[in-house]
Parts: C-alpha cells; sequence; structure tokens
C-alpha cells in the first residue's frame, strides 16, 4: 500500500523515512475519521522493534512481508491478572534444549485476532529480583501448535480493529524466535514506550482537529430556535475553548515530535503527551457530540464513532492513571 | 406485564398508583441496568397523555391495550429541521371537512418502529402569532395509509430501544384522533413536561448507583500493581467524590417526587433534576469505565453499556443547553 | 446578645433552642455576608463540648458567660508538626499529684488571640497504642501561667476572625481543668466532629445563596457591550448551572439538618455535606468574582471579601482531601 | 534600573533589545513572585505605544525619563459606565482651537495613582459610525489644570501595584499631547493589544513555574499522617496533572513568542495564550494553596499572595470572556 513501514529502510521493503514522515501518515488517518485496522501498531510499534532487535534473519523473514502488508503484526503485554504491570507477568518461556515453551495467555491484543506475527512478552527467568531482569520478547507465529487466538472482543468502538485473547499452551518456540537477548525485554520495552506513547498522543490531536472542524461546519449550518447555531453565545465560547486547547495541545506534539525525531524524547514527556491529549480528545469528542444534538447520538455520523473510538485512548499504552504516576516519580525525584 | 400503567386508573387496566410508585418500577429498571425497550416512555409519558386529554372513547381504546403491553406508544415532537423547537415545526394538519389530512415528518422517535399508536405534535392553525397557540396532538395509528415509518437509526447506545425517523404522507385523520382540543397542544406538552424530565432525572440517579456499585464491587476484587485496586488512594478519592455526589442528586430527586407528588413542581426544577441529574450520569459513567480499565471499553461489561446508554440523556427531553436558557429565564424574570 | 448559645439551656443562660434553630443563625450571618468574629466555633462548637462533657461546676462557670458573650471560646487541636492529624499530637499534659503540667503549641486556632478560655487537646497517655486512647481535653484560662498567645497570623480573608498560635509552656492545671475523663478526649472530638462539619457545610451554603443574590443584582443592573449583563447567554448558562447546584446542595443540607436534629448524623455524611458544599462555595465565589468583573477584585464589594473568606472552608474543618478519604473508607469497608 | 525599557533603543535611553529579551524580565520577576510595581504595564506596555506612534518630540521628552524610571506611565482606557468595551467610551476631548478639552473619568488604572504621564483614550469625533473611526490617544501629564487621581483603590491582591480612578474636568491638553494622528486611536489599540496579551500569559506561565516549585518543595519536606506528603498517591498525580499542564503551556506561549518577535503574532492567538494561560495560573494556585494546607491561608507564605494576585489575571488586558468572544468571531469566520 506504500502506507506501511515508512520509518523502514528500503532495503527491507520500507520508504526509508522517519518518524516525522510516518508520523504525518498517522496524522492524516486519524484526521479523517479512520481508526483501523492497527496501523500504527503494526507500523510504527511491531515494525521498529524487529527492525531494531531482529537478527538479520528475523528482519529479512518480516519486515518486507509487514511492508508490504501480507504479514500483519500485534504485540501481547497485557494479561488477564496483570493488566499493563510487567511485575505482574505470568506468560512464561521455559528452556527446553535449544527450545523454549511457551505458557499462558494475553488479553486485548489489538490486532491479535487478524495477526500472523505477535511479539509475546513472557518471564524466562522467574526467580529474577524484578520483572525488569527476567522478561524476554518471542516472535510467535500464527499456525505453532498450542497458539490458539480466542474470541474477537466486541469493544465500544474501534470496531474496524479487532481485538482478542491470546492463549498459549506449551508452545514450542525454536531459538530464532527470541527477539533480541534473553533476558533483556524489558529494556527493550522501555526504549519503544517513548514512541508508542507520542503515537497515541498524535492520534489524539489529529482526532481532536478532525472534530472541531466537523462540528465547526455542523454550527455553521445548522438552525435551531430560528437562528444558526455559530451565532449563539455559549456554542461560540464552546469553539473558542476547544480551539485554544488544540491549538495549545499542538504546540506541544510539534514541540515532541522534534525532540523525538533526535531520539532524546524522555518517557515522562511522552507520557505527558499521550495523557493530555487523549484527556483532551474524550473532552472535545463530548462536547462535539453534544453540539451535533441527536445525530451525534447516530453511527452515521462521523463524530459518533470518533466519540466512542476516542474512550480507549486513555485506557491503552499505559492508563492514563499509570503515566500520571510515572510522571510524579521523576517530578519527586528531581 | 404488571409493570406497565401503574400510575394509570384500575378501571383502564393500570394498577391505580401513583408517580411514586411508577417511578420505583423506573428506578429499579435502571439500577438493574436495564435500558430498553423505551418502557418510561410508554407506561409514563404516553399513557398519561391519553389519561389526561383523552376522550372516554381514546381511554377505553389505547390503556387497557397499552397497559396489557399489547399496544406500544410513541410521541412525535422533534422534527429534522427543527430540533425540539416547538416554534419551528413544519408537520402540520390541515381541516378537510371533519377529517384532517396530516403531512410532515418526525426524527428521533423513541419506540417509533415498533409503535402501534403515535402521539403526533401538528400544526393546526399556521397562522397562530406563536407555536403555542396553533399546536394540537393527534393519535397515529399504524397501518393508516401514509404513515410511513423510516429505517431504525443506528445509535450509540440504548440497543434494545428503537429510534426512527416517522413520515407522514397526506395522512387522513378522523376528528376522533384528535388529542383534547385543536390548537392546545401546547399546554398539553408543557403541562406533562415536568414529569418528563423528573422521569429522566431518576433515571439518571438509578443509572448513577448502579454503577457506582459495579465499580465499587470491581476494585475491591480486582489487583494490579500488587495491590487492590481499592486500596491506591487516588481511586479512594474517586469513590468518595463519586458517592457524595450521587447522595447529594439522590436527595434532590427525592425531595423533587416528594414535590411532584403534590403535582406542583415547576418546570423549572424539573429542568434542573434532568440537567444535572444527567451531567452526574455521564461523569459516573467516565469515570467507572475508567476504573474498570480494558474491561470497561467490553460491551460484555455492563458498565460498557451503560456508558453509551447514558449519552443521550444530556440530549433528548430537552438538551441541558436548551434547560439552562430555561431556568436562566425564570432566575432573571424573578 | 442572644445570638449565642441558642442551643443551649436555659438554665445555663442560653436560649433551649436546638440545632436548627441554631444554624437558622449561622445561616443568616453567612447570607448577610458577616465571617466574624467566629461565631458559630464560639457558639455551636465549643458551648457543646462544655454543656455535653463538663462537669456541673465547669457549666455553672463558663456558660452563662459564653452566653452573654463576655468569655470567648475557642479550641486547640492542631499543632505545627501533625496538622489535623491526631496520630501525631506532641503537646502533653503530665499528672504532677493532682494537677497536669501541659506543654507544647497549637496553631491556626480561631479566636484564639481572643479567647478567655481554650479547650487544648493534649496527650495524657504517651504510651498508648493509638492517640484514640492517650487523649484528653482541657480548659486552659486565659491568665494562666505560661499560656502564652503568639502574634495573630495575617490570612488571605475572613479579616474579621483572630486566628492565633498557641504556646503552652509549663502550665500548671488543677483538676478541675480536664474536661470529662482522662484519655477520652478522642472520643468526645469524635462525637462532637458531624455537627463542626455540618457547621461549615451551613455556612457554604448560606454564603452561596449570598454570593448569587448579589451577583444576580448585578448582572441585572450591568451594562457592557451595549447590553445588560443578564442578557448575555454565556452569563444565563452560568446563573443556571449555579443556581442548580445551590438547590441541589441546599436539599442534601436540609436532608443533613433533619438527621443530625434526631442526633443520627453519621461522621461520612456530615464530611460529605462539609467537603462538597465548601467546594461549591469556591465554585460559585470564583464565577461570581468574575461575574462582577473588575469590581469583583476591589475590597469595597462584598464578593471580593466572600472570595478569599471561602478559601479556608476547604482546609479546616478536616480538609477536604481527609475528608474524601475518610468517605472512602466507609465505602470500602461497607 | 536596567531593566525598564529593554526593548527601547539605545538613542533613547532603553537597551535597545526586543521583546524576547524584555520577555525574560517579565518571567523572571513573576517566577520570584514579584507583582508590583506595574513594571511590565510601564515597560512593555506605555513605552512601545511612545516609541511606535510619538513625534521625536514626544520620545525625546518621555522615553529617557521612562527607561531610567524617574517618570511612571499609564495607560487608561476602561471607563466606569462602558468596562472594557471601546465602543461605549465616554471620555472625549472637544476641540478649541488648537487645543482639546478632555472630560470624563477612568477606572482600574494600574499605575494610575503614581503615574507621571498617562495614554488617555477618548473621543474625538462622537458621530463617527464606530469607536472605531472616533478615538484618540493623549499624554496627559501629573499637573494639568483638571486631571484629578482618585482614591487607590483596595484590591484582593497585587498590593504592590496601585490601582486607582482618574478624573478629567476640563482638562485643557496642547496640540502636542496628541499621541499619533487624530482619530487613529483605536487602530494603535489593535496594534499594541497581541504584545499586552501575550505579556500576560507570560506573567502567568512564570508564575505557574514559581507555584509549582515552591509546593514541590513543601510537599517533599513536609510530613502528615505519619508520611511525606510528597508519598501520597492522590498528591502525586496533582503534581503530575500541574506539571503537564505547565509544560504544554509553556511550549504555546515560547511558540508565541517565537511568532511575535517577527511581529506576526494575531490577535486571536495572543487571546489564546492570555486566556488559557491565566486560566491555568489560576487552577494552579488554587491546587498549590490546598496543598498548602492552612499555610497556604496565611499571607506570609509566597503562595498565598500569588493565589490572590493571580485572580485578576482573568479580568484585566481582556476579560477571559470577552477573549473567547473575540477567538469564537475568527473561527466562525474562517
Amino acid at each position: 500500500m506504500g502506507l506501511l513501514g515508512i520509518a523502514t529502510p528500503e532495503e527491507h521493503g520500507g520508504l526509508g523515512g522517519d518518524f516525522l514522515m510516518s508520523s504525518i501518515v498517522i496524522d492524516e488517518l486519524s484526521y479523517s475519521n479512520c481508526s483501523g485496522p492497527g496501523w500504527a501498531i503494526h507500523s510504527d510499534i511491531i515494525m521498529p522493534y524487529i527492525l531494531h532487535h531482529g537478527t538479520p534473519e528475523q528482519i529479512q523473514r518480516f519486515l518486507p512481508a509487514m511492508s508490504a502488508g501480507k504479514c500483519i503484526g500485534a504485540i501481547a503485554m497485557t494479561e488477564p491478572g496483570a493488566g499493563s504491570d510487567l511485575q505482574g507477568i505470568r506468560t512464561n518461556a521455559k528452556k527446553d534444549g535449544d527450545d523454549y515453551i511457551l505458557n499462558g495467555s494475553k488479553v486485548f491484543i489489538t490486532n491479535g485476532y487478524m495477526s500472523d506475527v505477535v511479539i509475546v512478552v513472557a518471564l524466562t527467568n522467574p526467580t529474577a529480583k524484578t520483572a525488569a531482569h527476567g522478561i524476554s520478547l518471542f516472535l510467535v507465529e500464527e499456525g505453532m501448535k498450542g497458539f490458539i487466538k480466542g474470541k474477537k472482543l466486541k469493544k465500544m468502538g474501534l470496531k474496524a480493529q479487532d481485538t482478542a485473547e491470546l492463549f498459549f499452551e506449551d508452545v514450542r518456540l525454536p531459538k530464532s524466535a527470541l527477539l533480541g537477548q534473553e533476558n533483556r525485554g524489558f529494556y527493550y520495552l522501555m526504549n519503544e514506550l517513548p514512541q508508542e506513547r507520542l503515537l497515541i498522543g498524535i492520534m489524539a490531536m489529529a482526532s481532536c482537529e478532525y472534530m472541531f472542524e466537523e462540528t465547526r461546519k455542523y454550527v455553521k449550518e445548522r438552525k435551531a430556535f430560528g437562528k444558526t447555531l455559530s451565532k449563539l453565545q455559549v456554542i461560540q465560547h464552546q469553539l473558542a475553548e476547544m480551539k485554544t486547547e488544540i491549538s495549545i495541545g499542538r504546540a506541544f506534539i510539534d514541540q515532541c515530535l522534534d525532540i523525538h525525531n533526535t531520539r532524546t524524547l524522555d518517557s515522562s514527556t511522552a507520557s505527558m503527551a499521550k495523557y493530555w491529549a487523549s484527556e483532551l480528545q474524550n473532552k472535545v469528542a463530548d462536547r462535539c457530540v453534544q453540539l451535533h444534538g441527536g445525530w451525534g447520538y447516530m453511527q452515521e455520523y462521523g463524530i459518533c464513532r470518533a466519540y466512542t473510538d476516542a474512550r480507549v485512548q486513555r485506557i491503552y499504552g499505559g492508563s492514563n492513571e499509570v503515566l500520571r504516576g510515572l510522571i510524579a516519580r521523576q517530578i519527586i525525584m528531581d
């Protein structure tokens, strides 16, 4: 399609661009209220893991197919019992000769149902003091024995994306399925997280801009009580408040993008971008639905879908509460 | 079923209770997160119109069947071009001998698709200075020629209720279809509105209580980051805030119910109940979804459905913005 | 003056009324934007302690003089190092024969500078497992050796009330200075707290009503941009929102008053009243200042003083954060 | 002092810098919680008017003295009856030969009491269709006959600045008192407004940063209930929220500064900066006072003064409501 793997080097089938170029695609997709399938996850989260930590064989095996859209990727971190808390992870891979035997289950996996390859986060050293020292990443492929995909979960929104549970029952993984070094998974995750969070922030801002424009058009056309809606002072002030917050958020996201393009975006700043922009997205969605009146509640209107799509943005990618805690830790240490 | 027509006298097939009893049913339905079919509209909005303004023949024709659940009622006020603004109404009924010829269309009609009888608000005196002097109510029945039901609208939530567009193309209505007196429709509507608004307030409060209890249970069981959620201070404070606002809202709704039972609830106070309780319902829904984490986004959880059901409560029954305007008018006059 | 000691029996110089009558005085004082001197503390917090827990001699010695306004009372709980946390209390009274030797210091004491008698909370059993088992109350009088009043603190608002630090350096207290039983102070405090919290709630609501009426008058008279302010839709909606929240809060406070008059108001409900009403008071104050424009910032306007007076209401009497914690404890236990 | 007139050319006694340099001084003053005397007004609002629109004689007469701090400037726009609405202005200057006779009154004039020279906005063409075509600016000097300074107004905060009413009773102004061309005053005002609004935004952000740092220090030292405050999760989340919003606001203000330094900052964007940053300032002030507990209410703490100083920032310089209206106008036109 040409829109996948933008930041992947050309020799691996990508476009050889950078994250800034990639972010423009995400931006435009969100701005056109297109929320699925899980593009950004595939292209800007999964592919970088393989590019940065994969062996030449892994890169060759997956990236060209992923760039071509023939192989769909997912990442499986969250577990039913532990949420996004890596310390509580139960899924484990035990050494058996040169192989690993993988057991456990994952939940809320975007692209999980359609995926051809899943990066699975698993314990490899259960006696490590903290998860930070005992986690590895594995490339688990569709069709491996014992790898079972659960039912697609019915979600409030994001209906064009699938979200599934995944089960691993004695899945035998060859050594070549290990991504990066054993027990280094935590560091790889930490390394990729700022980009993932910034991504969500970018999607949130672009969605805000889409919703605002939709609503601006609507209130300039629509009449009620003998007046065009946009002539009502209360509505004017709401437009002004939204536009202001969107402009301010945009300035911040653009600043983050500049920093990230030099690979120096810290976890705390990326968390701010994700948490604040997704809160704004929900606030704007709520107001825009209200300004659409009854039509805002009808799925044929984009604003209705944007509203339910928005809701998960505060939950996934590190819930906004987890991120506040993380930002706070930095503040108190400073 | 025995749960319809509670406030309808026994001689018309009802239970002969009062609105307080009726409100308990609504309360329990909302508390059990059951949002459809449009019970309250049928039983506590449509039936009172017929009881208060119908002829003995109309009462006899509709109320027993409606109490028995064999005849489903709806009310058609909102129009595509005018929203809930009665001054902008276009649907009209022209005298033709003893009959009326009805033309126009309505939108967002709860129960509209399943309805057997619809109270249609129409202009009967287009030259009246204000709509207040030229509106009448008609009982339009399924099967009348020219009465066409549009497609069911796909909604964000409230999926157990149908919402439809209705079209009237030269529908010939006999004189017996007129509900109450000609050109008095506006007053009948004004008269029934406080109960309709209070109803929405009651549903909102009961839903708040449901969502709070669901969430309390969830956070007392669920663990994250090695701790039961309910042990986290941030979550404790959120529970305390919700519980406080719910207690305060409940005190107000109960006060309104007492006043309404003596038929002295004014429009302004009923509007406060509707607007504030529905805002609270949305706030509580939003927090409770967040406290459920990823599961809050999955439709198998009641909280997910309660969230999308809640959203329309601020829009219909007089949007909360229209109600603020109405409350303000009273304040400035005082 | 006749307005002190309303709920104190007639034989002790009071009016023999109940808290409902007393609350009307507080209500009227707050409604007239009169915030000092510390009436309510004197009359509805200090006097009940003596009435409920005092010996006949203590009652005779203090209550008639307090009812007559000749003896001003204060209560000294908060300490520089411990805030309102009773577990962290350092002020202590050591037995010395039949006497006690009091040492320590207190801060933020309303009426502290003008007081003739202060109820001092002190440790009497420093080895008790929790403060609950080791705290006593003492009646410390102006003029006792070693009882030193610090400077009056300069506050943001409440300028008609004095707030002071108090120091106790080897103050020798006779046995007759002990109020109630030794080591039972914690229970006395817990017993009187609901009334204290409800009091603050009542003052908050009355202040809201005062500010709202002031502002309503102002915006109905004042013109800007060629229009009376009250004709602006944004201002109308703000009035409607404030009026709604005030009506709802009032319903709750009145419900609490009914319950408290039967002495069954629990700590959690009283905390809700205090916390929510004081939050509302601050919100209303903020909006009303804004609606007064530049004049809202000038001390000659009542709204300006009401704004700075309001700010402390969320801090004292159990900060609103402490109260949220307390309400939550009840929710989680239930 | 060397800190006045930074953006004034050296030949007029200034430092010859630009607004960026000037903004650093304002920033540092606000960050050190120093709110008076009206520095920024004098140096970055009054002086530019004279520099941009004055005759060589006016520049020579005032700027060197103003740079040296020997001549204090003020600007008098707001009137008792009209607020900041230029269309409602009553103060007028009638031609009398070559002179003008000035009559009227102004209110809320920062530096008004101490001022040596005041730029007075007055009607010179009362029959102009809109104020835009009939307003002129005059340099009115201390000591002119008929120029009377009213009492200093007692304000909620900003106590180091004076704010006064000014009265003009048949003040005879020579032609040389006219600043710029006759009837062009409106355009001069419009031209300088973006800088004035941005200034308030800068002060707001710097004050936020000051308050945040003060509070961070406080909660890291202070203990309550046996724990350092900064260990409490609720407080951690509040710190994280404040820090995030401050970072985002800072990104926007810095972006505005860059744009303004090329003189292309439009009125709408400057209004966003002023309104949003001053709202944030008030929100941060409120939270930081609360986090200081009782001490937050005591004037000896900087946070207490910062709180009352902050309140006026949403009122002056175009109230935040007026600015929302202005931003909205742009949105609807676009």
